[in-house]
């Protein structure tokens, strides 16, 4: 890269995260070549279009380089990637095509262990010298066809670098450079020291709306306001905590209280995997229940509602793609 | 009542309980007299009839002696009560209109503190001295139509003495001479040493059960056909069993497999609480779940996922009733 020169993307996978933060730095005049499934030829002819909050943004055909394979798109210096965590499967063949000496390697994924999944990935390919950093995104956004996006509300990021068994790495290179070009896009960022305790707060929300949206057939705002719902999901909320602290990635609880008030303030929106159960995809319940429930287990401390919540969901994803 | 007289019966609510319970008994000479509320005019016009699994009994207009009003009916030796608990504020009224010195009061109720109501609602109107016993009934029945039951499957009882905080009473008198009038009317009966013992080893069956069909629109076949949800089952009756323990009516857990096996011969059913649901009645939910809950919280001893299920419910009712 020179030294004026823009870090380049490959932003992989363009649904509701990828189209959402993708174009932005695209707009930013980043390069960034999207990698698409169905929906590459779709992008390819008629752009990529994002209503946002942030201001909208059109990419058309002319502007806007998406590829279906991994391995025609051009060596970039960074990789974001926005899949679902169920498809995690498909980083074995994905990251060997994009990345090469020097390439850093974000996760814009949910839950707990996306970093792993690359991590062996990479390390299965030969690829042990790669910076591998988890980006969490709090944004509501969606896609509403191919190429089309709607980013409803927020957007802020946090970027934290991964270590094995999520030790806390500091504020790396790697983590700022990141930070700044999400930044200058125009997305709220906050650099974090430690990328274990940035992913298990952002469970503290997804472990209660997105499952309780799913077992109830309901939303943020009715969540909020039945009484014992509001109750159950901070119960949830606290049992994310305890595994937290039980992982040594403790915070102070009066994040759950910050949590509930925003998600009060919240436009009413359908969390991420309410929509993945409505349109018959698979529910990413390995990645936000099982995986951290796993993790406390092993530090010996059990979270027997989002047990029991994670083999409720099961139950509904067998029956929903049946 | 005379040497060779048999004992009489005033049935509080024919639905799936009283129905199928109360019709046997008539059919083998009790004098029985039902109470119905919505469907007293329709039993006395067209009688009762209840397809049974122990075979099928008709009682013609001119068999069936049926009130709407508890203070009409004779004196009885016997009141059984087979009403939903989410009834239980009419005991203050009918309980007064049908106890007398010597009567017996047995609650053919789910879940804990059926006894506590009926106590209460005796207390209050003076009337000390009087028998409460439990009769548990375990038995798939279905009110199809007023004053038209369906026993379907099962029909055994088990029945214990109250005391003051479900403290064992043995084998009393009054359960001796429910238990032995039961059974010759067919019924597989055991008469309990302690009715929380009973109480609880119930609530195993009917914790996971009854509220994850709800939850999850499902039936009991399906929960055990599905390793997500079996597993959760075995994990709430394991909870129940914590609760029993905490509270002093602890068995063993060897019944928890046999509850499962049980489940899985049996026919195809849906819960109370499921029918309950999707016909827009009230569901049972403080006699299953939250009278164990506090009961157990009273004794030290948490049950997350019962909580989570109750929570859950609660939700689900409201909404449902609104």
């Amino acid at each position: 890269m020179g030294a004026d020169a823009k870090r380049s993307y490959a932003v992989v996978g363009v649904g509701a995260i990828g189209g959402a933060y993708g174009a932005r730095l695209a707009a930013a005049e980043h390069p960034v070549h999207f990698v698409a499934r169905s929906d590459a030829a779709h992008i390819a002819d008629h752009g990529l279009r994002v209503d946002s909050v942030l201001g909208d943004i059109v990419l058309g055909p002319d502007e806007v380089s998406v590829f279906a394979n991994p391995a025609d798109v051009p060596p970039v210096d960074t990789v974001l990637i926005c899949l679902k965590t169920t498809d995690n499967a498909a980083l074995g063949s994905i990251l060997p095509a994009l990345v090469r000496e020097g390439t850093t390697v974000a996760m814009l994924q949910n839950g707990l262990g996306a970093e792993d999944d690359a991590a062996a990935a990479l390390a299965a390919a030969g690829l042990d010298d790669v910076t591998v950093l988890g980006a969490l995104c709090f944004v509501c956004s969606e896609k509403v066809g191919p190429g089309h996006i709607h980013h409803i509300d927020f957007g802020r990021v946090t970027v934290g670098e991964w270590r094995p068994g999520y030790e806390a790495a500091g504020v790396t290179a790697a983590v700022q450079a990141l930070s700044d070009d999400l930044a200058a896009a125009g997305f709220p960022v906050s650099p974090q020291e430690s990328l274990g305790v940035a992913r298990w707060k952002k469970l503290v929300w997804n472990v209660p709306y997105n499952g309780l949206s799913v077992v109830l057939d309901t939303g943020t705002k009715e969540l909020m306001a039945d009484p014992a719902s509001r109750a159950l999901c901070g119960e949830l909320m606290h049992e994310v905590v305890d595994g937290a602290d039980a992982c040594g990635h403790g915070f102070d609880r009066s994040f759950i209280d910050a949590m509930m008030s925003d998600t009060i303030d919240m436009i009413p929106y359908a969390p991420s995997m309410k929509v993945d159960y409505d349109t018959g995809r698979p529910l990413e319940i390995d990645a936000i229940y099982r995986r951290p429930i796993a993790a406390a287990a092993t530090a010996g401390v059990a979270l027997p509602r989002m047990s029991a919540l994670a083999d409720q969901l099961t139950f509904l994803d067998t029956r929903n793609r049946a």
